[in-house]
């Protein structure tokens, strides 16, 4: 099932995702020019909420785009949460420049399926390939203009990355900076587990601000775990006591095999770090 | 005016700009998973539609995306030709990944007017600045996902760069690479006069080839000009004869200022050019 709301001075107007309700000139499509998160809701609660509603902020002021409604938001995310009749599901929350660079935004809220594929993944893990992104890590800091750590609908090159992914045998991808950084997974934050301490690489190095990344970090640290936001060494990667991608759909998802080779063990770090991801929703 | 015209196995469909046509899972909105070509319409000729189509066609197989159906393409664009009664106008050509990855991609064809700042700018020239593109010339071969040269509907940065161009009193950007090379403006290629000579720098270092470049490259050849695609350094830019952008709907633009700084007066240089591109069509 789907349920599609657009944002309005109410709860939201509910439509029919399989009408069409984009025009051809929305800037969202002509130029990829927009923003959008993606939120987990389990039992009947969207989870971060409030951290995706910052980091949508966040995206729209690196976009130069009007401020996002929060108050609607957080209203049309009820309405889609209120008329799902499934389960867990994920949200998709979708802001472009509208038609008119001047004008109204195109702001709408989708509610759809999880992939069968995700369940898979936080199951059995992934295999994961690095893949050279390019840019090293003060490029963000120096060029703002190219966006880097905004979450725009310009999503190509992370989409493109999942295919030679797949045609390296692998399900997902961590992208490294030209000084060798561990950067992010296209649609996923990168955290390392080493003698009971976290880490995950900074923002500032033109990355995304994870949204389940620090819940994840929440969970651990409530457990007993240290946790570092610093630079990670892709070379480190492999003698991590655990590698794992976190998003909001596929949480804490551990990395059995990296660029081809299978790492050391980690599945009972990861069922302990799962379970105390899940404990900050108990 | 505008004319709408979704590609069909007939002369194409044609549909009122004004209504919602995409649907809010199409990838090109929700992704910026597509291409696009934008073609200047003059004297109710498509210039260079050939290179076009051929252009999207290799920006179609740099992301995967099912090949353009290069018949229908032209039909669709006569249909808006014929139906277009103004005089010259800019036709885009999109083509999406549609809802499905492996389902039917929503490809259409749209005549716009053209923005009354290009007819000034073709004319007056433009302040351009140069802005990091924060990328080596070798990385458009070493990491093909990072679709250096397509030309995706993931644009964001693109028009990001244009707003920082504005912050500094400028009209358009040329992007630079790491090492110090020019790669192309975001929405353009740039061509420098020496001599009697033009350059323009090679696509194999992460840059669109230009269809309006290498138009005018064979209307300065019969003209007496020697040509060179190789690289330019930006360093070089302040001592050329001549800077310009080249666009389809900006034809050959002047660059008047450099990053703040006036440059030599091209303007007869421009108009030589000019001519000898339009002669192209005569």
């Amino acid at each position: 099932m789907r349920v599609l709301a657009f944002l309005d001075d109410t709860a939201g107007t509910l439509r029919d995702p399989d009408e069409p309700h984009i025009r051809v000139e929305d800037l969202g499509l002509m130029r990829g020019d927009g923003i959008f998160e993606t939120v987990l809701v389990a039992d009947g609660e969207a989870r971060e909420l409030r951290p995706h509603l910052d980091r949508l902020a966040r995206s729209a002021s690196m976009l130069e785009l009007p401020e996002p409604d929060d108050e609607a938001w957080q209203r049309v995310t009820r309405t889609v949460i209120d008329n799902w009749t499934g389960g867990e599901f994920a949200l998709k929350l979708v802001h472009t420049r509208g038609t008119d660079p001047d004008g109204e935004p195109t702001a709408f809220a989708l509610g759809i399926e999880i992939d069968p594929k995700v369940f898979a993944a936080r199951r059995d893990g992934v295999a994961v390939v690095t893949l050279d992104r390019g840019i090293d890590p003060g490029l963000a800091e120096r060029a703002p203009w190219l966006l880097l750590g905004a979450k725009s609908l310009s999503y190509a090159v992370n989409m493109a990355a999942g295919r030679e992914a797949a045609r390296r045998g692998a399900a997902d991808v961590i992208f490294t900076a030209t000084d060798g950084s561990v950067l992010e997974g296209p649609t996923s934050n990168v955290i390392i587990a080493r003698d009971r301490t976290l880490y995950t690489p900074p923002p500032a190095i033109g990355i995304l601000p994870g949204t389940t990344q620090a819940a994840v970090f929440r969970g651990a640290e409530r457990a007993g775990w240290s946790t570092k936001i610093e630079p990670v060494r892709a070379a480190d990667l492999a003698s991590a006591d655990g590698v794992f991608l976190s998003s909001s759909v596929r949480k804490l998802t551990r990395v059995h095999t990296l660029d081809g080779e299978t790492l050391p063990d980690s599945s009972a770090i990861h069922a302990e770090l799962a379970a105390a991801y899940e404990s900050v929703y108990a």
